[in-house]
């Protein structure tokens, strides 16, 4: 049972109906294509993120719910050009918008929405709110653009992993951290406290996705076991077996991953070992080293119900199964 | 000979040196593709006319050039992404970005630069700066849509179209004249006004755009005559031809168009009847008519050597064969 269930219920409600106003009043032509990435079901995980912090911090009352929306905006629009990049086909189950519509529609929407989202938060009239979220979509892109490189080059060790997460991923959480914490108008340390648990949170959020990637049965995640693998992406798991190898063999692996040389067989025993030796769990163990990091944060910040749940989110991270 | 060229110079330079700093301090992997889209010899018309309008209303010094540059970052992201949309492979006689890079370096550069130019105008602490951008940046991408929309629905008519060019380019260009007159704090009266000329002028720019189409000869613009024609885009020249037929032929030259069934032979017979029927010329007219809405806003801001400059533009807009 999640703790504070009718609270969680009309914060979501909040950040849903204002989302649903906002794509209401796109232009027709831009409104469906927005109404189908956003009302995609996904979590709200960003938007929940930064109302927890705010109502955390003492901020009350409807008009966080702008920003949290705008958070989702954000996400959306850079799943919307991701999926190009990728050349997903699904995006949570359902059609991706470039299939659905078109390719430039779903860059043109993205563009939109990264342009409303804006306008949004600027409205707040705190120009920090601005910096730290155009930060965040800045690093993004870069985090993206690191790892299209290092798919290409296959150059990738751990550290360059790393970062590449925490680009790509933590970053736009920590910002939905942080801008909740300056909303509402939290000192200096409350907002580093806010910003490291987000960052921690999200770092831990990208592992677990890696580890999972490994371990969870089609059944559940809907895409076979080693899609990253398929798809030459060099995670945390694979990076992991590669180092366990002796030198030789992990420059054969890593030429015959990098020339897309690898039989459907090679793949599901390197799927297999990945699994068996252990590599998969270390990642997670390594996720659960980044919550440690963030339940820290957390312990520094004020008690209460947005805490309880905040702590239950960081047990959720580990323990979800896709 | 160019009034005040020496206070232009200095102009440009100023936005040079800040556009190529910033550059400078993207990541080495955004890097390339910003210096390719940024560094391709534009004219930097919105950068300019933000600093000529800022001048002109009082605001002196060189806190004026982020501001300008990052109207210079927007419009490249646009760029980025509509050579895309358009599958276009040359971008002001270059390679465009996504042949030259990859499509998703292309995309994904754009998203820095939309972000790169937000953090650098939030720093302003004017809230305001970042609403007029986003907001433009926002219509600009609905602009694009309803062209897409458009050359796919072939329903364009006269009132849809100039809906598509405020879209698409008169926004971005009244947003650089009033951010401008914003960072100068003018009056509300004077930032009417100098969104007024901005507005009128970027209208009047694609209805030049959209004559010369069809009288510069490929020597001078680098395509043939009609390219836009060739691509099934509905523009002015030719919606006011399609209106001077009887309603059959009509309605089948618009099939043939929508169809994409026209011979070479037939374009260039409509080319030549655009031409010398006088719908090229006809077009021209109404941007002049729009330069004149321009001039009036113009008339009623303070006189000086921007203002010199900014009358000039006008005639220029008018005047150039390319």
């Amino acid at each position: 049972m999640t703790p504070h269930a009718d609270l969680l219920a009309r914060e979501l409600a909040g950040i849903e109906t204002f989302l649903r106003q906002e794509t209401d009043r796109l232009h027709p032509l831009v409104r469906p294509v927005a109404a189908h990435v956003l009302g995609a079901g996904g979590k709200r995980f960003r938007p929940m993120l930064c109302v927890l912090m705010a109502r955390l911090l003492g901020h009350q009352g409807e008009n966080v719910y702008p920003l949290a929306a705008s958070l989702e905006m954000l996400h959306s629009a850079t799943l919307l050009h991701d999926d190009i990049l990728d050349g997903a086909n699904l995006r949570r189950g359902k059609e991706a918008a470039h299939i659905a519509f078109s390719r430039s529609e779903a860059i043109l929407a993205g563009d939109a929405l990264l342009a409303l989202a804006n306008r949004l938060v600027a409205e707040y009239g705190l120009p920090r709110l601005v910096v730290v979220l155009s930060e965040a979509v800045l690093r993004t892109a870069v985090g993206e653009i690191q790892e299209i490189a290092a798919a290409r080059e296959h150059d990738l060790d751990d550290a360059g992993y790393m970062e590449i997460i925490t680009g790509k991923t933590a970053y736009l959480i920590q910002a939905s951290s942080s801008s909740g914490a300056i909303l509402a108008d939290a000192s200096a340390a409350a907002e580093a406290r806010a910003e490291s648990f987000g960052l921690n949170l999200g770092i831990a959020f990208q592992l677990v996705d890696d580890a999972l990637d490994y371990t969870s049965p089609s059944e559940i995640s809907g895409k076979p076991a080693g899609s990253d693998l398929r798809e030459g992406k060099l995670t945390l798991p694979l990076l992991l077996l590669l180092e366990s190898l002796p030198q030789s063999e992990r420059d054969a692996l890593r030429l015959r991953i990098k020339g897309n040389a690898l039989s459907e067989a090679e793949i599901e025993g390197l799927v297999s070992r990945i699994r068996d030796e252990g590599f998969a769990e270390a990642t997670r163990q390594r996720a659960a080293d980044y919550v440690d990091k963030a339940r820290e944060a957390l312990d520094g910040l004020p008690k209460g119900w947005a805490a309880d749940v905040l702590a239950q989110s960081l047990h959720y991270v580990l323990a979800r199964k896709k």
